[in-house]
Parts: structure tokens; sequence; C-alpha cells
């Protein structure tokens, strides 16, 4: 059973962001530079091209920019969400007033360039660590106000995604173990304290640690900065007892070797904190 | 006259973001470990340390942050925002509840490391130029919602801004001058259109539509991607009649050779959004 | 190791709703009754009493409501969220200016009465069940806009929380399952498409259903509208390979009975859609 | 001349409260279980059908819901808000795609059932004192949040409203009146202090504070807790000056012999504050 | 029993305004002017004075103001709302940051000026019918977004207030007679469809209008664009029966004669659309 | 090149402004009167009609209240804003449901009004000045929240705008010249600490201080309260190096006068704070 496709977000998600970018970006005058040189009347037909290889995510944040300023401007999208790019590929074209257009432009390529760099990181460590069965996923490093956009974007990109925020599962770490008194009191007060559905995860530092999350039952086990070797042995421990995530300033280069190990998970804060952009366009057509 | 040391941004305007990162991360049911683990009564005293060399940015975002989750967090700052820092630099103190400063963490670094990230990135390209006469500016390529930051953040690493929005100055891009049918008439309509305190600037990608914008008396010129020489002979032509800013994908090793043609300013988007997070952690205090 | 004390929301978390409560309240023109009649200089001193036996819950509430009216008002709480009441018991005691605490009063008691009324409809059922390993739950059908202060409320009561909503849990129905073609295809594309933080629950009819469900190595089972009798043969079939809940119109006189089937929880929908308002009074003192 | 059939909320008023309860129930994921088992081109017919005996309000409240999760979901409504339901009833029915309408169904039906509980139960009064002339209404006793709905719920049930809130009438309670030195005084005072097209309403306790008020002309007076022939006798010493409202804990058993002492109103606060949901649920059609 | 000194708005009402002010002003750069050229460290002493004769209203807009800029500003109040200015008048003094005084000085005088102005306007009128019974009133005649605080500052100026919105009470407009098909139908139908805490007034043209309205026991009769003869003998006809108001284009130099005619209420919308400014000045101190 | 014609403000910008109009006039029950005396299904054509002379501004804004009420009404535009009106120009006529057009009329004829207002005073002033190079221009002394519409009225009406807000352009004032200790200083400052597209102003009070400023290379100055002889001079001593604003109390009929001195801009604080409404009514049409 294959999992369906990328689902979109709800629109009533990603609309209240894109607005608060278009007021962000309008100000208290608008676009004045189109608003003096375009003429009202004039229609334009352009095309988002991507200039690097990439994953495209965000063209709903896109299209909902250009449908608050000008409801009359249509977009056609070729490559939707999830697609590979390469240099020159047109993703969508767009058609309608070119002063709307103009106006529009830099808040859609502003969510679409960051979104698709995120979805575009993910996907080089996903094809980096292909064959082996871990899934890679991010954090709660996110941008603040754009956390939903974010971890969409990882998903795009072929990624899992963590927690989404305080409150939707357990991780306990250094500073809740050592004022907890131990791990195993740790886990321990958080099973007394939460809801059945929530999941137990536990960061651990060494293998003894390991086995004292294991044996309180753990649902899962954050196996911090650790050496491929050393991972494998942890998953080894685990046996399958508990999900496995490896964390720690994994790159691309070094993601297969970590992946080689066994684990279910490499979660990765860099893919939302400190993403590159995706050099995306507008280009004017005929 | 020296400028003033970098001004604030009021709370007013910090406020609502960070609330709203807040109430992205709580979500329905708030930080669930610490609550689970973490006793009410128990205090801590923690410092914000950097890990990396660069420069702060964002500690009135942070320490809002630990005061909306509980006013009684006290938060002493060592390293007000702008100033340079290393690997164990002790940025500012923190004392209060432990539970509400873990609570808070995330967010407060979430702001932190980004802002910082920004202003540690202008700062290595300041530093670059050093000695010549251009200042460092940014883009409107911003991330969503957070431009009024991530514009101070760039402050705060010694650059200078660029335009806030589309209304605040005119930006004549190739589009608008295609449109209007060329440069001469794009500038006299904008003339014509906006207020007698809006600055016009035109992007020119030839020495001959420079001299044209110049001819029309714009105020300042966005060089596009030239070449260091093909820049000294700009500025030369402009003879200090407008501001010039030479744009295009200039990096900190490119930096120094771009400033020896003499322009006034350089801007680089990918500042802010690009910029890598700058690495500042939490650390426990006996 | 048992669980900690209920831990309190976060005041961001429950400022907005007390501030739109109040604004609802005050609409154009505020409170025109005690401002026409009450002066202003008058000091008071009230109690917040109960009427009724029961559990309370929304002191910070409450507490927020004559806060945001005037901050010179004092509330000293005599009895904290998720203390029992009898009729009588004075809750927390108030002083300060009367028009003003006459004005928040309302909207104040609207908060308490409401939680504390859910907080004790929990605390019955839980104490109907005290003995067994049962805990009691809510669920998704909440007032609009109140969910995480509904679901603080079921906490005060000592029971435990379902999903907070969509996106912090997979609950496969029979909707899903009929779509999917069998439990079993439904699970496994949940599986195939969740985070690893994730746990996936499934609603069985028939104990078939639930052999299917548990093949599939399902966390949790929601055994929907079963008879004791029938929960109990369930119980024994899952034998602790997931977690057992029972589900379907389950009142304080029939829960013991469904407890002693030995399912891990029972989920009751009227605890949030259909609580009774606990009566909780404002008595002025002399 | 008869009243006008119900007059449905403007959607300006309705369309922030679905917005609000969806984003709610969405989260920063979304429909996880939805997403990952409904393939997106699936569309589905389902029909909102009653399980109880009723009167349904809050329709607009739910197409809202569906239209905001997907605009192309068309729902066809065959009991407008205010139609009597009995089990099996459908009320409307709703193609679309059917993952959409699983994501909207949660908010969609809290919103319905919570609004036809209340339209429910005021009807249920209605019909108990069908032949008097009082009518029945609500109070300030509402759901944060939820004001405007509630109250035209109530209408929906044929009930009639009291006020909205502290600033559109004035009520005279036993703290104002002793605080102002007596019910004459305070009269007055408000009667000083407010416009002329806001009427003055004063609750009584005794006929001795009933003959107080009416000599001050109030317009309405609040007779609490008054047993039905001491209402009997208050509505004769009244004689048609004044309108006459009962209220204290008045059930649909005790109604109609408070109604039958020919007073103008009788207020119930649990029609707003305590009501219990009607069942409503969606079922999917071949 | 004279009525109570100007209550003033509650701050929850109060403040959401003001910072959306701020944030108009402020912009997504601050006071870039004061922050580059008035250091940080520097305190001043300013004064709030008037520079005409009027009526100050406002006081607590601007206060929260400054307070929101900076909180360590004092502001203490010679001349409380309601007050008498002349030229020359401190209303307030103002200590703190200069440069946070100077930030939030526009914000403040744009509040207090307006207000102020709508105060002492209708002072003015106020003053010119002094010794007659009527009232001076405002009307749904506001400034988009400024209802509460204009109908506030018309208080302040010794006004009372009509409606606050289309739903406080009814009033009968010639469109809705003339689709009901006469005033008598009209009242009936608005009798039957509204609560019992909502007054009914009826716009007549004519004496004949005006007995059809009193037949039908409406509470109030606006008397629109009648001259005082015709007002005069209105108010014979009435006799007492219900509240009469005058409306139609009344200046300070026609209120006295209308005031003689002895209508109760005489309605200005001109005092909140078209005031005019009420020039108060920030005077710095040494 | 001329100017384009007035560019319309993105809806985007309009919607929040007349939705939180709706909302505040609506309040918690919506239009009572029109909601009870007319019936559902009848339908209305309607025009906005001129009572004066004067330029029409803000149809968009009054469209917006209609569509939000209901999205049927069809609004048909027969003068544009900027279009100059007479007593019975017909500005547009409007279809659709009466009660959703009763409903909508007042705030969308106080937006109408008040822009009109505006753009009337304008008009009047520019008017006047024909044939003198000055344009006329706004300040910041606008009504809370309403900046960026008053400021498009400005401009409807023929006039220029001055700055949006705090952020968007340097002004130096009397207090700022004091603090710094000189014109020349403060302008040092100012232009060390903001960025290249932002323009500097200095407001000069003698022609001293005009020297001063312009020795500074001063982008534009405002002579404050001058005469015209002295204005006069003082374009005379500025020759062109920089913009010459005038300002201090210019009504219509000195504005030719200060025109006649060659200023470049007049700038008119009344025009926003305290223009009179244009009278536009809504008639109906057989």
């Amino acid at each position: 059973m294959d999992a369906l496709p990328l689902a979109p977000l709800p629109m009533v998600m990603i609309e209240p962001a894109v607005r608060a970018a278009l007021l962000e970006d309008l100000g208290r005058a608008g676009d004045i530079t189109s608003d003096a040189i375009i003429p009202a009347g004039l229609n334009a037909r352009v095309a988002l091209v991507s200039r690097q290889d990439g994953v495209v995510a965000g063209l709903d944040f896109a299209a909902c920019a250009f449908r608050l300023i000008d409801p009359t401007i249509r977009l056609a999208i070729a490559c939707p969400d999830g697609s590979r790019l390469s240099p020159g590929t047109a993703i969508a074209s767009i058609e309608g007033p070119a002063r709307a257009i103009l106006t529009a432009e830099r808040v859609a390529l502003n969510f679409l360039g960051h979104l698709s760099g995120i979805a575009s990181a993910t996907r080089s460590i996903v094809d980096a660590i292909a064959g082996h069965r871990a899934r890679i996923c991010c954090t709660r490093k996110t941008m603040p106000g754009l956390r939903a956009a974010q971890k969409y974007a990882v998903r795009a990109g072929g990624g899992s995604n963590h927690r989404f925020g305080l409150d939707d599962a357990v991780l306990i770490k250094d500073n809740h173990v050592a004022i907890a008194g131990g791990i195993a009191p740790a886990i321990r007060r958080a099973r007394a304290g939460v809801g059945h559905l929530v999941k137990i995860e536990c960061e651990v530092d060494t293998l003894d640690q390991l086995r004292e999350a294991l044996a309180e039952g753990v649902d899962a086990v954050l196996l911090d900065n650790m050496t491929p070797p050393m991972l494998t042995e942890a998953v080894a421990i685990v046996a399958g007892r508990a999900i496995t995530e490896a964390s720690g300033r994994i790159r691309p280069d070094t993601a297969a070797a970590v992946a080689a190990s066994g684990v279910d998970l490499i979660s990765i804060g860099w893919l939302t904190h400190s993403a590159t952009v995706l050099d995306i366009g507008l280009d004017h057509r005929a």
C-alpha cells in the first residue's frame, strides 16, 4: 500500500499568511512604481521558471498571492508541488493584468523560492539515502510564523515531519532528564501526564541511557550526536522495540553513512532554519 | 557626526510576531513535556551562549518570548544587539521558573538564531569591504511576515536598508521599462505619479541605459549584474549625480572587488532569503 | 512515579479568548448600567462562591477577565483549579473597584461556570470508575473556539485528552475504512503518510475488524458502541498489543460496567459538547 | 401583522467564527487521517441527518465550514433553520470531494449540533407555554465568543433575545441597588446617564421593590425567583405599565405555571449555558 | 439624582485602536527620524497644551499611545476628559525618554485632537440650548472603526448617544415604511420581531405620520427636517406619549430655536462625520 | 509624459477596513430593523446620488460593503473615483436584495462621504492654485486607522501625498533640531542613520536655518508658517537645490498667494483631520 500523493494544505491555512505578506509589502500606498508606470488595462503573460535544479513547493501560496491582488489572474500549473525542476523548467503560466502581476510578484516568489528551497534540500538528502529504510524529517527549528508552511515543504521534498509543536508529542531532552532525576522517572512522569494518543520520545546520549529508556517502554529514541558505528550498535540494542531517530548536524555528504546504521529517522534542523532559497523567476512571455 | 547606535524596534512592533510564534508552538495543549516532567515551583538559571563567531540580533524578541510565557522571568543582557560573538560568549543570563524557560526556549532561539544569522552574514560582508565607501543593503526578498525583523537584523550587522515595501520608494525594473517604452518615459511617469519625498531608482543593464536615466535626473541607479570594471566605468559616468547601487549575486569573496568600483551601495538578497542560522544555545547554569 | 499536579495553561493562550469575550460583552459602549450607577471611587470585596458540589476549573480565565478590566483588582485563590467544591465553598476572594468588578463579572463567571461544569462532569465519571484502570477522555466534539480551554477543564476534572485536532493523531473511522477498501489498507496508508511521532488509532465495530487492525500493528483501537461483555472479549483479544478505547454514549451510571471490561480509556463526547454549567456566584462581602 | 420569518445572520458575522474553528481543528498539519487515506479525486454524496426530535439552527455556519475547506462543495438545504426535525430527517445534502467533506465534518457538526441544541431546547419551552402571552428569552450567560450565534439559535427556536451585552440596555441588579442606596436612586441615575433609545429594566425581589420601580417609570421589571402566585400578583400590580420578566431556574415542566401568571417574558439562562447538543450526523449516500 | 461623572471606556476597548494606529504610523521601520537623531538615553518633559477654546476628550487614548511605545513614560493629567480648555491650558504633563515621546506624539495627538474636536463641537451646541429640556445626540454617521471612541467623545462634550449600531434599537426610516406599506405595519412588524428591551423609533415627515406612529405606541419619533413651529406642534401632539427627536442639518445657530419647541432630543450627524479637530500641541518644557 | 490615471487601492488593503466597519455597525444581532420589516425576497434598485458639488472617492470601499453583506448585489459605477460631482449626479446604481442594501447602506456611505469630502476639499485647493507649479499634499494628521484610505482620497482629489508614516522619509522638526544641537548636526545624523532611498526633509523657520539646511544638501525643506513674501525669498535662495514645501494653516482663500511664491508643495493638515463630509445619499428608484 503506497502512500497517497502529497496532500495540499487547505486554503484556509494558506490565505492568512499570504494576506499578511501582501499587506507587509503593500504598506500604506501599494505598488507605487507599477501604479505610476503600468497602464491599468494592459494584460501580460508570464511564466514561473526555475533557474536551478530542485523541487517545487508552495504553488498554492503563490497562486493565492496573485488571486488576492486580482481575482481575474489565471494561473495554470505545469509542475505541481513535489515535481523535480531543472534550469529553465516552466512551473506555471500566468495571465492577467500586468500591473497586478507585478504587484504580487515578489510575495509570490518569496513564498515559492523559500518553500522550494526547503523541498529541494530535503529531496537532496532523501536521494542521498535512497535504498535505506530511514526517512528524513525536520524539527521545531523553524522560521517564526511559517511552521505549517515549512513542514509542508519538507513533505513536498519527500521528507517526513517531526513534532509540529510543543503539544503533539513528548520529547524528553537532557534538561528534562536532569530535572526529573533520570531517564526512567522522566518517562514515567510523561506517561502519567499525557493522553493515550501521544507518543513519547526520549533523547539519549549513551547506550546505557538508551537501555534505560527502552526498559521504560518509550515509543521512540533520539540518538543524539552518535557516530555511525555507535548508531549501528544502538539500532541493534533497540531491536525494533522503539523507533530510532538519529540527530546532530547531519549533512548531505554524511547522511548515507548515518542511514546505513539502520535508523528509522534522520532529523535535520537546517532544512527549515537555514535552507537556501531556490532561484525561481518570473519571465515575461511575448 | 557619527550615526547614533542601533535603535531598537518598538515593542509594539515586536510583540505581535512573538505572540504568534508562541501560539504556533504551544498549539492547543502547551508544552506537554515540561508540564508533565518539570515541577511548577522549580527555578533555573540559564544563559544564552553563542557556539560560533558572529553578531547578535533579536534579543528583544527572545526576551519578549520569555516574558510572555512568564513575566517573572528575568533576562539580563551582556551583549546587546550588534555585539560581536565568539564561541562561548554568554549573550544574556536568564533566571526564573524552569518550566517556563523550557517552554519559551525554542521560540526565543528561533528568533535569535535567525536574526543573528542575518546580522552575522551582513557583518561579514561589511567587514570584507571595510575602507570602501560602499554600504551593504538588503532587498525585498524576505521571509513572509518577517520583513521588519529581518531588516532590523541587517542594521544590527552594520548594513543599511533598501525599500521596506512596494510603497516607500520607486524602483523601476526591466519590466516597467519595457511596458513604458523606455527608461525616460518610465522615469517621467514615476515622477508625475508619486509624492515629493519618494526617491526614484532605476535598474540599468547597460551604460547607455545609465546615461538615459541620469539625463532624467533619477535619484539612484541600480547597476544590475555588472562586472567590477563596468561598475567602475558606470561610477565615473554618474559622477555623483545619483546614488549608485551594485546588485547581482555578490558574495563575501567578490564584494571587495565590487566595492572597489566606488559604488555607494551593494545590495544582497541572500542576507534575508538564505542566511544561515547562527548557532546559539541555552545552557543551564548550576 | 505520580503525575505532577495539573499544569496551568500559559497566559498567552488564555488572554486572547478572554479579551474577545470581554469585547463581545462590552460592545461599543461598555457597561452602561454600572457606569451610570456605581461611583468611580467605590471599592468592593466579593467572593466567588460555589452553589453546588463540583470541581473548579478556569480561575486563570476569570482572573484575566478582572485584570483586563482593571489591573488594580486583586484576586486571591483559595481553591485552585481541580479542587472539589461544596455549596458555599469560597473559591476566591476579589477586591477592587466595585464598578470594574461588576463589569467583568459575567465574562468571568461564563468561563468559570462552563469550565467548572466540564471539570465536575469529568470528575463524577472518574469517581464512578475508581479502582479500574480506565481513564476518562474527551473528544473533538467541542464548542467552536474553546477547544484548548475545554480540554484543559477535562484535565482539571481528572480526565485525559484525546486528539486536540485533526493533525495530532490519526483516527481512522468507518468512512475512511470504506473508502480505503478495508481496515488493513487504511492503516497501511496512514502509516505511510504520517510522521513517526503520530499514533494511529482505528475504529472497529466488530471483533473481526479488531483482529484485522491488530494484525496491522495499530497503536490504539476505538471499540465503538460495544456492550460490556463484548468489550471484555475485545480486551482479551488485544492482550496488551494496543491501547483500548471504549466509546458510545457512556453515562455516569453505565461507566463502571464499561470500565470493568478492562479497557484503557473511555471517551465521552458530552463532557465538552453538553456539559451543564456549574453554578458559581459572586457574593458581595461586607 | 405577523413577524417575518427568521432572518439569517450576515455571512460577515459568521465567517470569522467558522474560520477560527477550522484553524483550531486543522492545527499545523491539517486532516492527516483523510489526507493519508482518501484519494484526492474521489467525490462523495452525504447528508446531514437528525438522530433526534428537535429544531435545526446553524446551517449557514455548517455551509461556511464546508465552503472554506473547498468552495466546490455543494450544499442543498432541505430544512432551513427553524425547521422541526425527527429522527431520520435529512436536513441537507452535500456533494463534493470526499476528503474535504470529511475534513470539514466535525467543525460543521460542532456548530450545527450546538446551535440546534439551543434551538430545540428553546422550542420545547415555547411549545410548553403555547397559548400564553409570554415569550421565552435568553440571557448573557453564553459561551465565550459565541454570543451572537447562540442568540440567533434562540430566535431559530422561536425565542426572543434579552440584552446582547452590557451596552444595549440597562439591567439594574441587586448589587447596583445596594450601592446606589435603593431602587429609586438607581433608576434615576440610570435614566440620567444613558441614551434615549436605551430601555431600563430593574430586578425586583419583592412587591414593594416592584412598586418602587414602577413609581420611577421603569421600562421593564425582572421578577426574580418569584412563585407563580407571587408572579400573578406582580402582573396585576404592574397593570401594563412595564414589561414583566420572570426569571429563576425555570424548566420545561415549570414553565407553563409561570406563563399562566401573565408575565410578558420568561428568561432562561440554561438555554445558552447548558443546552444539550442535538445529535445530527453525517450519513454517506450511495 | 444627578448623573455620575463621565465614565471612562475600559482600556480593553481602547488599546486595540491605539495599537493599530501606532503600527499604521510606525510601518516597517519605526520612527527613523527620531531613531537617527535623538540619543537613546535622553529624557524630556513635555506638556499637552490647548491652542483653542474647547473641551478635552481622549486622554486615555493618548496615554495608551505613549505607554505602548515606552511603559516608563509618565503622564499626569491636569484636565480630565470633559474639562473646558482655553488657549494655553496645560492638559497633561509627560515625562520620559525623548525619543519615545516624539515617536508616540502624532498618534496621541491624532486621537486627542479629533476626539476633543467632537467634544468641543458637542459642548458648543449643548451650551447653545442651555435651559431647554433637549439633549444633544449623535448618529451612526461616524468614521469607520472609530464609533465607540467618537460616541464617547460626544458624551465627554455633554451630549447623549443615539444607536451604537444596527442592532441595539429599531429605527424605522422612510425606506422601511415604503416597503412595509405604511407606518403602522412597519411598527407592528418591528415589535413582533425584536426583543423586549429594544426600543422602536420611527421617522416621520408629517404630522399625520406622527399620529399614525403614536397610535401604534412607538417609543420614540424622529421628526425629520421640520421647522421649529412644526416641531412645536408635533411636541404638542405627542404630549409625552413618546420621546421626540428633532433631526436635519441643525447647526449651532439654529439649535436654540429647535430646542425651544420642547423636543427631547436633537440629533446631529456632523458632530461625528465632520467635526473640526481641536488644536492641541505638545510643548517641550525646560 | 502625463501621469497615469488614479490607481485603485488593491482590494486586499480595502477589505479589512470595510469588514471591521460592518462588524462595528452590525454588532451582535445585525440590522434588526430591516430584518424585522423587509421581506427576504424583495429586490430594490437604488442609486448613490450626490447632493453637493464635489469629487467622488471611495467607491471601492462602498462596493466592498455591499458585496460583503450580499455578494449578489450588483453595483455599476457611472462616475469613478476622481470624477467631479454636482447636486443630483448619479454616481453609481445598485441592484439587489432590498434588505441587504439597507443593511450595508450606512457603512458604505460613511466611507464614501468621508473620502469624497477629502477629495473635494483637496480639489478645491488644487483648483485654487491652478497655473502655479505647486502641488497640494496632506500630512500625518489623519484619522486613526484610516491613513491609507485618506491618503488615497487626497490623490483622488488631485493632491499628492507626504509621508505615509514615521518610516518612509525623514522629517526633521524643531524638537529634533533642538536636541541635536542645530540643523547641520541633525541632518548629518539622519543621513548617517537611514537608507539610500530615504529622502531627508528639514523644517526651517528662518532664512538662516534654510541656508544651513541647504548647505547640508537636504532633499527638501519645510518652510513653516512663512508669509508669501518670505516664501518667495526662500524659493529664490533654494534656487532648485531642494524641494520647497510651504506649511501652516493654509486655506482655500490663501492658497493662491502661497502658490505664487513658487514653492513646489503646499501641505495642509485639515484635508485629512477636519474635512467635511460630502453629502451623498442613497435614492430608491422605481
